[in-house]
């Protein structure tokens, strides 16, 4: 006999590894199942090397050395929880009926382990795009807790976030009084677009890093355009992880194309750079380094910084922001709204 | 007998139209046929008015119409002609047997009726990019005629643009001394990714045309990482229709990126920024027009507009840039460069 298919393995990364060339052997294995653009990064993977648990665990899994780098080194007085990778996968899971169980569980997980132990914690109530039935459901049965400030999406999913489908979940926020938080990400499973960019899929990491604020460009567009902020004006929109120093393109864009074609979205009572202003939010992370310091305050002052950005340190990925190592030399003022007041206001806390 | 499938059709697009809420009358008939998300705009399409021959061609058909408004109104004295929307979609035509010979009759007509007819008008050159070995065939037969002055690939394609699979064009463009162009484009016909953005296709074309630049965005990302300009440093690459406002964004961010994983391209010789500004050109359409004019001579001091941009109109669509009515009041040296002195080192003018 002759069995045509039979699927050996390996049994340790180490094994594997040191076949490739040396420069890879540091950086873990990308296994076939995995998808190639993300890897090899290091080995462990996109974190901060410190925020590996000894015991094992994945990096922020341990609430004690979190709040250690968080509350301690950071200076930290809330920490919103966007999830692990994890969190945006069940939301965007092709399987619906595991993806709704998911969030459930999710948001129960989160309320349990992390929320009710300690008042610091706030959370992003996880939600599928694609059941907005469900999602409001879920609004309605956890968006009540004291520390669950907001509903978080996928980066992208399916149709751009202005489409009239996702709606539902819109009006369930606004009316328990949630922002709309939207995180960088790509499903690659079908629920999501190209990662990243209309260029196709990028070859490495570095470049998917670089071009990974894409999908949020494109829905900062679509809700804008759509009316989003006209059919929900208490409506708060935040663009997590996806840089902001594309703004002053898209705020320059938007503006002229609606004096040009205004007439496709008669809908639209201002120009739409002031919903953006008024409605939107974007976390500073990454934090621009620009060579001349001053292209770091005109930036700061071309999106309204005072009005548009909130800090986020990212933690606890390889390039997270400590809050004491940026923005140095800028306004005090501006420096308070974007480190405090602007999401606290945001978050009513 | 009961025939259960035929295609009934209008005679007129006005027979269909007047079904149509009235604010639509006006802008022509989307056919079932067409990318919805690309129209309706307006009757003359995405054109002027002013630019639609009096015989009924297209808009930019008309030889001596287009250079009435171009060499006459304008001012031009040399204008890249980057083809017709049919152009690109002979590039990205899913038929490699159709496409190859598409954009043998598209080089020759272009030679026959245009470059030979006013030495005015310099040519791009059309390939298929997933046909590497037949686009240096191309590049071999026609790139030395003397109005011939760079290789022109669509917005996007399959895969982004660092890719090797593409190397060969580049070597056959360096080595006859041709820039590559990319002009924002996509294809909706599986040769390139979602249009425009991550996000998912847009939902009408004033969204569509906010983000249009995306793919060029991941392009450049790709390209320079990639080390295509390691591998060929005197090749030339223009992003075209595609903003540059978007740009300190990506210098910014890949040259921190760089920093933190440069191991991942270990083949780049110097930070990424360093290759944007010694290969890599951007047209200036459509033009920024910041409400604050300083936002505009800042955010040209941050993209180094001397060494990076060059004037294009986009005639004869609606939103072309005339070279009298933009950039006024930024610096004249910088002027003459953006508006002939970079394009005259580029093409070999």
């Amino acid at each position: 006999m002759v069995d045509c298919d039979v699927h050996q393995d390996w049994a340790t990364d180490a094994e594997f590894t040191k076949y490739l060339p040396k420069h890879y052997w540091d950086r873990g294995v990308t296994t076939p199942g995995q998808p190639g653009w993300n890897n090899p990064v290091a080995e462990s993977g996109i974190s901060r090397n410190d925020s590996l648990p000894e015991d094992g665990g994945p990096a922020g899994s341990d609430r004690d050395l979190l709040g250690e780098h968080l509350f301690e080194d950071f200076g930290v007085n809330y920490a919103v929880l966007t999830g692990p990778g994890a969190n945006n996968a069940f939301g965007w899971h092709p399987n619906l009926h595991y993806g709704t169980a998911g969030v459930e569980a999710y948001n129960d997980w989160l309320i349990e382990e992390w929320l009710d132990r300690d008042e610091r914690f706030l959370g992003s109530l996880s939600v599928v795009p694609a059941d907005p039935e469900h999602a409001v459901e879920e609004i309605e049965r956890v968006g009540d807790h004291d520390q669950m400030v907001q509903v978080i999406l996928p980066g992208s999913y399916e149709n751009p976030y202005g489409h009239k489908r996702y709606w539902p979940i819109y009006e369930a926020a606004e009316n328990a009084g949630l922002p709309i938080a939207t995180h960088v990400s790509s499903s690659s499973r079908g629920t999501s677009w190209a990662p990243a960019t209309g260029a196709g899929i990028p070859l490495s990491y570095i470049e998917k890093h670089a071009v990974v604020p894409m999908p949020l460009v494109g829905n900062l567009a679509s809700v804008v355009l759509e009316g989003v902020f006209v059919e929900f004006p208490d409506l708060q929109w935040l663009f997590v992880e996806g840089r902001f120093t594309w703004l002053p393109d898209m705020m320059w864009q938007l503006d002229k194309n609606w004096k040009g074609l205004g007439n496709q979205v008669p809908w639209l009572e201002r120009q739409p750079s002031e919903y953006i202003r008024e409605n939107c939010w974007f976390s500073t992370q990454p934090v621009p380094e620009p060579e001349n310091p001053e292209h770091l305050t005109q930036m700061l002052d071309m999106v309204h910084a005072e009005e548009t950005l909130v800090y986020a340190s990212d933690y606890p990925h390889w390039d997270n922001d400590n809050p004491k190592a940026m923005l140095n030399g800028v306004d005090e003022d501006v420096r308070r709204k974007i480190f405090g007041e602007n999401a606290r206001e945001i978050y009513g806390l």
